[in-house]
C-alpha cells in the first residue's frame, strides 16, 4: 500500500507526481464504491489542479508534498460543507481549521470530507444519516467511529492519511477495527480552531495512518501553539527515537482486564504484553481502578452537558433533524447542573492525583485499544450499551490529559483485529509514539487488509532529548563535596570513564580544591572522571556555580567519543602545580591522605 | 507591635518568651474587647500549657517558635469545632487542616478561630450570626470580609498572623479595610486539605500580617505539595529579594479605573504609581477588560454552584439556619446548569488566553486592593451590591490562577485607609511579595492603626534564580545564523559588551564560520560580544548544540565583570587563522562582503 513515506519518494525522485497520485486516489474512491465512506467528496479536477500548481511550484521540499489527505467532516475546510453528520446543522466555512490550513501549507491536498457519527458522538460509526461506512478489513463488524469514514478511507488505501477527531476514543477504536494505526495527540497540542466540538475541553484532532511514522510526519507538521485556540498549549513533540533500553510499561492487572467474554482478545492482550517484554520491557501491574472509574465519569457525569451546548440550538429548533441515538444521549446532557459538573470535576481531579503516582517512573502504559469487536447487527440491536464497552479503555485518556498511540497488534482466527495502545501524560506524543513504532516494527502486521508490511527502518540512538551527559572531574565526583550540588540539579551517575590521552590535569587551589583539565598538544595523559547525566535546567544551574578558569566543554573520551565535560581554560591554568601524574582527581585526594604521603 | 520578626528575636533571645507572649496575646483580647472577633477562642492555659511544652524542648530554632496565630473558622483545628459561621453547619475535626499542622510543628501556637462572612461569602464581614468584627483602624466602616475576624486580630496587634481564606478577595480586602499586609497564595501552594470550601476549584488559604517579611515566612511554612489535597500542586516559593533593577508593572488604564466615585481612592492609586515610577518601575498601561470580565464571571456565573454544594445538605435541611444574603446567593447557585458551566469554563480559558499576552514581559500588575471602603451602615443597607463592588478589582485573580500580596498605600484625609495589590501569575509568589515589599518599605506606612512602622532592612542583590548571563561572539549574535536558535531557548538580549583586552578570536571553518575566543597571556585584545540571558533550562539546550572546540566558561569583561561565556580550548585553536585584528566577529564578517575586501 501506498504510505506518505513511499508516496513522499516517489514525488521527490520523480518517479511520481502528486497528479498521478491524485488520480490514483479517484480510481481507488471508483473501485472501492462505498457510498458512506465521504460527506463530500471534492471533483478530482479541483484537486488535480492544485496537484498541479504544487507541482509548478517545485515545492518538493514540503513534508507532506502532494499526499492527498482525508478530512472528518466535523473539521472546516473552506469552501466544503461542514456537516458534523447532521444535514440540519450544515455550514460552509470560508476559512480551514488551522490544523487544515497547517496540513496544506505543508503539501497535502485535501480530497474531501468523510463521514462520522453524528457529533462525534459514538465509537461504532452507524449513528449517521449518510450510511454506515463499510470496514474494510471485516466487512461484518462496524466500522468503529465516531471516525469512522477516515479510517475506512485509509485501510481501503484511498489515502495514507486522514484526519479524526478523538474525544472518548474516536481516533482509536476504529483504527483497531480496520486494522491500522490511530494517534491521539496530548490535548491542546494540534489546534481545535474550525472544529465543530464534542466535548469542548476534551477534543483532540487525531491522525490515522498506515505506520507510525507517517502519522508523526503528521503529527509535526499539524502540532504547535496557537493563539486562536483558548486551549491550545505550547506542548513540544519529540522525534520518533528507537525503544529506549529497559522502557517500564504499566499493565493491567489479571483481574482488573474486561474483555466481555471475548477469549481472542484476551489472547491478543496477552500476546502483546509478551512481545512487549520481549523487546526488553519491565512489565509492571498497576491499579487500573481510577481509569476505569474516570472513563465511567465521561458518559455517566455532566462532560455530555458539553456535547447538548453544541446541539441546543439544533434541539430547541429541530429535534427530527438529530439522529434518535445522537439525541437522547445529548437531551440527558441538558439536564446536570451545575453543582453536579463541579462534583465530577471534584472527582476527577482527586482520579488525576490518585492516577499520578501510578504512572511516576512507567515510560507508557499498555491497553488494549478496544476490548472486543462487534458486528454491525450487534450493535444495531444494542446501540448504547456495546458502544458504550468499546471505550473501556479509551474514554479515560482525555480526562487524564494523557496522550496514546494506538497500533494493529494481532488478527485472530476469526478474522478479528485486535490493537494495543501505549498512553502516556500529555506532552508524550513523540516518546509514546516511538514505543509503539518499536512494538509494530516488531510485530510486523500487515498493512490494513493488505498483504503489505510497513517499513520501520531502524533508528539511530537519538540522545536523551531533556538531559545532557556531563564530564566530571573534581570535586563533583561521587561522594566529594560538590556531588550534592550535582544531585540536587538533578544529576544521575552515568559511568565512569577516562579521557583521550590527550589532556593535563593541574590544581586549582581554594576553599574547595578543584583539578583544572586541559587539552594539550603534546605530553597529554589519560585523566579519569565521571559521566552525569543532567536535566537541560540543571546544566544552567551547574553553569551558574562554575568559577574562571573553569567552564564546560567537550571532552574526547578514550573510547573516541566527546561529551560535554568540565574543561578549564589553558592559560590561567598555566601556573597551577600539574597533578596530571595521579591520573585522576580522586587519586590524588587519596595521596594527600595516605600515611606515605 | 509585635510582629513575627521582633516576637521570635525576643523568644531566641530570651528577652521574652512565648508564655509571656501568649499572656500578652491574652490581656490584648481582654483590653479590646471585642466579642465578635474569635468564634472560638481556646482557654489561655491551655495554649499556656502548650507554649511551656515548647519551652521544655528548646525548639528555638522552629521558624515560628512561640508565635501566636489565629485561624479563620473555616479551617480546621483538632478539637475545636469548625463553624464556617453557621452553627447548624459545625463539626469538631479531630484533625489539623494541613496548612495549620505546618504551623504547629513549625513552632506556632493558635489561640483560635475567627469569625467570617458565613461559608466564605462575602467581602464585608458582616454576614455572620457571630457579629460584626469590629474594623479596627477606622470603627465606621465595614471590617472587610469574609476572614474578617482575622483581619482584626491582626490589626488589633493580638496576633502578628492570622490564616484568611481568599477565593475573590476574602483575604485582601479586609487587608486594605485594617491597613494590614494580605498575601494570596497561588492556588494549590498551600494545601487546602480540612478547609470548608467556598468554592474548591478558587479557594486559596491567604495569611494576614503586619509586613511582607512576616507574611512570607509563614507561607514558606504552609506551602508545599501535599499528596491528600488533590489540587495542590507542586510550585515552588522564591526567597524575598531586592526590587528588581528595571521592573515594569501593568497598571490600569485612567479611562479603566473604577473607583464608583471615591476621589480619594483614585488619588490613593494615582500616588502609588507615582511612588513605583520613583523606584524606578516602568509603567504599562494593560487592556483592564478580560479581568474586568472575568471578575464578574464569578459572581453571575456558575462558580456559585460550588458554594451551593457546601450549603446544599443545609438548605434542605434547615434553610432558616443560614443567613439570608448568604441563603439567596448560594440558593442560586444551585439552578445553573450543567451546559452554564461548561459555556462558562470556555468564556474563562479564552480569557485566560486573551490575558496571556497582556502579562508577557511583566514582572507584575498593580491594581487598587478595593475600589472604595463602606461604612457598616451603607453596606447594612445595600448588602449584595456594595460587597460585589469591593470585589473589582480582586474577583478575577483565583480565576486567572494569579498570586498576589495587598499592602497598605495610603491614608486619606477621612481616615480611610487606601491599599494596592501586586499580582503576577501563579508560581511568582515571591517575586510578587518582593516587590510589594519593596513598595511597602518605602511607603514606609504605619502597622495597622498604630504609630509603629515596619523595619524593612536591606536585602542584598539576589542573582536571578533562573536564567545565567552569557556572553557571545560568534554565529549566535542578533541576526547571525544561530540566533534565533538562542531566541528558541528562551535567550534575552541583555547588552553589547566587549571583553577585557586579554583574549584572541581565530576562526574555526565550517557550514556556519564560527569565531573561537581564547584567554591569552600576553598580546590579547578587547573582542566584542553580546551578553544574552538564558533560562537555566536554555542554557542545557544550548550546550547540548555546541561542538569542540567550543565550550561555555567565564569571560572576563572590560569593565572587569567575568559572566559565563563562549570560550575556546586554546590547543585545538592554534592552527586557526587569527581574526582578533576585528575586534569582533561581525566586522570580521563584514569584512568578507564589504567592496574593499
Amino acid at each position: 500500500m501506498d504510505t506518505l513515506a513511499s508516496l513522499l519518494t516517489a514525488h521527490r525522485s520523480g518517479r511520481s507526481s502528486p497528479s498521478d497520485t491524485i488520480r490514483a486516489t479517484y480510481r481507488r474512491i471508483a473501485a472501492h464504491a462505498d457510498p458512506a465512506m465521504f460527506i463530500t467528496l471534492r471533483p478530482e479536477a479541483d484537486v488535480l489542479a492544485e496537484a498541479a500548481a504544487l507541482e509548478a511550484r517545485k515545492a518538493a521540499a514540503l513534508p507532506l508534498y502532494g499526499i492527498p489527505v482525508a478530512v472528518k467532516d466535523n473539521i472546516d475546510v473552506a469552501g466544503l460543507p461542514t456537516t458534523a453528520a447532521c444535514p440540519a446543522f450544515a455550514y460552509e466555512p470560508t476559512v480551514d481549521a488551522v490544523a487544515v490550513a497547517r496540513l496544506k501549507a505543508a503539501g497535502a491536498l485535501i480530497i474531501g470530507k468523510t463521514n462520522l457519527d453524528q457529533f462525534a458522538t459514538g465509537l461504532v460509526g452507524v449513528r449517521s444519516p449518510y450510511g454506515v461506512p463499510r470496514n474494510v478489513f471485516k466487512p461484518d463488524l462496524v466500522p468503529g467511529g465516531s471516525s469512522s469514514g477516515s479510517a475506512s478511507a485509509v485501510a481501503a488505501g484511498i489515502v495514507p492519511i486522514a484526519l479524526g477527531t478523538d474525544t472518548a476514543g474516536s481516533g482509536r477504536v476504529p483504527a483497531m477495527l480496520q486494522n491500522i494505526v490511530g494517534l491521539k495527540p496530548s490535548l491542546g497540542l494540534v489546534p481545535n480552531t474550525g472544529l465543530v466540538p464534542a466535548c469542548r475541553t476534551l477534543d483532540a484532532i487525531s491522525i490515522f495512518a498506515l505506520t507510525v511514522d507517517d502519522a508523526m510526519a503528521v503529527l509535526e507538521v499539524m502540532g504547535g501553539y496557537e493563539a486562536s485556540d483558548a486551549f491550545s498549549r505550547p506542548l513540544t513533540i519529540a522525534p520518533l527515537g528507537p525503544m529506549p533500553e529497559k522502557p517500564t510499561i504499566g499493565i493491567l492487572p489479571p483481574a482488573q482486564r474486561e474483555f466481555f467474554d471475548d477469549a481472542d482478545a484476551a489472547a491478543a492482550y496477552e500476546s502483546a504484553l509478551a512481545r512487549l517484554a520481549g523487546l526488553g520491557a519491565t512489565l509492571k501491574e498497576i491499579d487500573f481502578a481510577p481509569f476505569a472509574e474516570t472513563a465511567r465519569l465521561l458518559y455517566e457525569g455532566p462532560w455530555v452537558a458539553e456535547r447538548f451546548i453544541v446541539a441546543e440550538d439544533l434541539l430547541a429548533r429541530d429535534p427530527d433533524a438529530i439522529h434518535p441515538v445522537t439525541r437522547t444521549i445529548t437531551e440527558a446532557g441538558g439536564k446536570s447542573s451545575a453543582a453536579d459538573a463541579f462534583r465530577a470535576l471534584y472527582r476527577l481531579q482527586e482520579l488525576r492525583a490518585a492516577v499520578k503516582p501510578l504512572l511516576a517512573g512507567l515510560d507508557a502504559i499498555l491497553v488494549p485499544t478496544a476490548p472486543t469487536a462487534y458486528r454491525l447487527d450487534e450493535v444495531l440491536a444494542d446501540p448504547i450499551r456495546l458502544n458504550s464497552r468499546l471505550g473501556t479503555y479509551t474514554n479515560f485518556v482525555n480526562l487524564l490529559d494523557m496522550c496514546g498511540t494506538a497500533v494493529p497488534a494481532h488478527i485472530a482466527a476469526s478474522g478479528v483485529p485486535y490493537g494495543v495502545t501505549f498512553l502516556a501524560p500529555a506532552g508524550q506524543d513523540g516518546a509514546v509514539a516511538s514505543l509503539a513504532r518499536a512494538f509494530a516494527a516488531d510485530a510486523d502486521m500487515p498493512l490494513a487488509a493488505s498483504a503489505d508490511h510497513a517499513a520501520y527502518p531502524a533508528l539511530g540512538a537519538l540522545p536523551d532529548p531533556e538531559r545532557v551527559d556531563i564530564c566530571m572531574f573534581g570535586a563533583h565526583l561521587s561522594g566529594l563535596p560538590l556531588n550534592a550540588e550535582v544531585k540536587s540539579f538533578g544529576g544521575r551517575f552515568v559511568a565512569s570513564v577516562t579521557t583521550a590521552a590527550a589532556y593535563r590535569m593541574a590544581l586549582i587551589e581554594g576553599d574547595v580544591p578543584r583539578p583544572g583539565v586541559s587539552r594539550v598538544r603534546e605530553g597529554g595523559t589519560a585523566i579519569a572522571g565521571e559521566i552525569w547525566s543532567l536535566p537541560f535546567d540543571g546544566v544552567g544551574r551547574l553553569l551558574a556555580t562554575i568559577p574562571a578558569p573553569l567552564g564546560l566543554g567537550s571532552v574526547e573520551l578514550a573510547d573516541g567519543r566527546r561529551v560535554a565535560g568540565f574543561l578549564a581554560e589553558a592559560v590561567p591554568m598555566a601556573g597551577c602545580p600539574d597533578i596530571s601524574a595521579f591520573g585522576g582527581f580522586r587519586a590524588y585526594l587519596a595521596s594527600l591522605t595516605s600515611p606515605a604521603a
